[in-house]
């Protein structure tokens, strides 16, 4: 029966554990995704690890994906974006298109899983020479590297000696606009630092920090080994500028630890960039009527205490769509919306109390 | 059918909201609370107002109680514990004792959500004189005044002129073996410190801290504000220890960035105290055989890949039984352990791809 599928949108972590938990509970799910694979950020931005575990990202999101895949209730619809919805919870009519090709399917309940984007550092902080100098980089490019095992210098090829990260790079910044912690990125960068020392013993690896924002996994995993057992150099500090002295780059601000100015020469820049909505979030918002919030992502107006619920009855939404999240909150989250969703076409559907929907 | 019924042990806002999610989905529940009545440590503890929304924790959790007992699928147990269980998944026997009278319920699968324990001040940190000084008290002392609106020094009974908080007492502190980071007492502290100042528009508030770990709706909506409309005073420091001059407290210790030593009289001083596993999570490990990390909450093998599975099949954790949890991951993980948990019964019952358990 239609109304008993429930339409995902998104294939990456958060979608792919909902379709598998709507199909665990025997329900139907037709899993939207616009790229042509699965695997989402993790996979399109060649993750290397994973936390926690360190576990590869391309063979857990292999394994994620497999799980709906190889499930005889999961569709899945790849190359394929959401462009019109109508109707409510219970018998949602939403149209989607691949290759100019349009088809209405009809949803009893919608998830909503469609991620961030990275921060583009070039965009308004240009003060740290992303787009300027080729050994300033991203989270995102120095995790393409580690991936790779050879963790060098863009502009040389050579291993790198110094290197250090500056955190909340298009986060608590309302210069930009971003009052938000991005959440993951202090454990990200601590990781990473670890990879780099691992691969590199020689080098010296710094990270310029306001607040170090970890905990769980990430404060006994992370942080205690990082500064104890790889001796990351850790610099309560604000980088003001980026500038050029002979063939190094030159970290500028204030130390505020020491209270004094800072000039750290380094080999390589690691902008620990943050988490912003996604361009499938952007679009998709608009297209089921559901409210976002000042930052443009999806926005939960019941909070923690409904943390997947939008402003549309029988619309739930996963994962960082609604606001920086780490893989944890994603996969709990993607749990909780995939029970919501087939809560809600259930009691659409008229389920009696005592089990099943009626046929 | 008994092999369909989930037993959800914990009555505060993980089991509640376990229990309401899997009766959500047509199944049988039976919630099992120790104290005698439901809605966790915000009730027992006295919480005045709930992050996020600060809605009042006694409203708040008195709907997520009539959500459950008024449910014609969930049978609650009140001032009921487990003593004992066999079994396997699809066919847990669970021995329920209330006043020395026994019981034997099956189960085909179990959420464990028993929740945290504050850290006791006085147990191991007594350079902060909890036990001896009436005005160093701790985060729960303080809701609890917050919640009667009367917020005052409690050896004289009067408007404090000023209030410190201490953060991480009992938490990142290796010398009394909890290295972990609880994650919610920055955002705690900080609200309760915009409502200190609401209520005492005169009073100081200072807090105490190594990192202010907030994101999300924490740092838009508490630190922000806490700073910049409430003038809370953050100070970077580490408190060595709280002494008496005259008629008030000295902390004492260093401020970090300013990089010498502080002296600082306080009217109250507020321990952010964190969080350790209940009584209920230590008594419950055991008798289901569960692993336990080595802080003694519950272990999650899988981590951030399936954050509700423990180590034994058909057997789930939600919330802060797992360790520190904020209240949007605790509902979020009951969501998802609900989930698991029917699933688990479905597969144990043989269900079918396309449907419905098999009568």
């Amino acid at each position: 029966m239609a109304g008993e599928t429930v339409l995902v949108i998104g294939g990456g972590p958060a979608g792919l554990e909902a379709a598998r938990g709507v199909a665990d509970l025997g329900y139907r799910t037709v899993l939207v995704e616009a790229r042509d694979h699965l695997g989402g950020t993790p996979i399109a931005a060649s993750y290397a690890a994973l936390t926690h575990g360190m576990r590869d990202a391309g063979e857990v999101m292999g394994e994620m994906a497999a799980a709906v895949t190889g499930h005889p209730l999961v569709d899945v619809r790849l190359g394929t974006r959401v462009v019109a919805c109508a109707g409510a919870v219970g018998e949602f009519a939403v149209t989607l298109e691949r290759r100019g090709a349009r088809e209405t399917v009809a949803a009893g309940a919608i998830v909503v899983a469609t991620g961030f984007d990275h921060f583009d550092p070039g965009r308004a902080t240009q003060q740290y020479g992303y787009y300027q100098y080729p050994d300033v980089i991203t989270l995102q490019d120095a995790e393409a590297m580690l991936k790779a095992k050879r963790f060098v210098r863009p502009s040389t090829g050579e291993p790198p000696g110094r290197v250090g990260f500056i955190q909340c790079v298009g986060s608590r910044d309302r210069h930009i606009g971003n009052e938000y912690c991005s959440k993951v990125c202090c454990g990200i960068a601590s990781k990473q630092a670890i990879e780099i020392r691992q691969l590199l013993p020689a080098c010296r690896v710094f990270i310029f920090y306001i607040d170090m924002r970890m905990y769980g996994y990430w404060e006994n995993e992370i942080y205690w080994p990082a500064q104890e057992r790889y001796k990351v150099a850790y610099v309560k500090g604000v980088v003001s500028e980026i500038t050029v002295k002979g063939e190094r780059l030159l970290v500028r601000g204030e130390d505020t630890t020491m209270n004094r100015p800072m000039e750290v020469p380094m080999d390589v820049v690691i902008l620990s960039n943050g988490m912003e909505p996604s361009r499938g979030t952007r679009e998709i918002a608009p297209i089921l009527g559901l409210r976002q919030n000042k930052y443009g992502f999806v926005e939960t107006p019941h909070d923690a205490l409904d943390p997947v619920a939008t402003s549309v009855p029988g619309i739930f939404v996963a994962g960082a769509a609604a606001g920086p999240k780490d893989l944890d909150d994603t996969i709990g989250m993607a749990g909780a919306a995939a029970l919501k969703a087939v809560a809600a076409v259930r009691r659409a559907a008229g389920a009696t109390p005592a089990g099943a929907v009626p046929a």
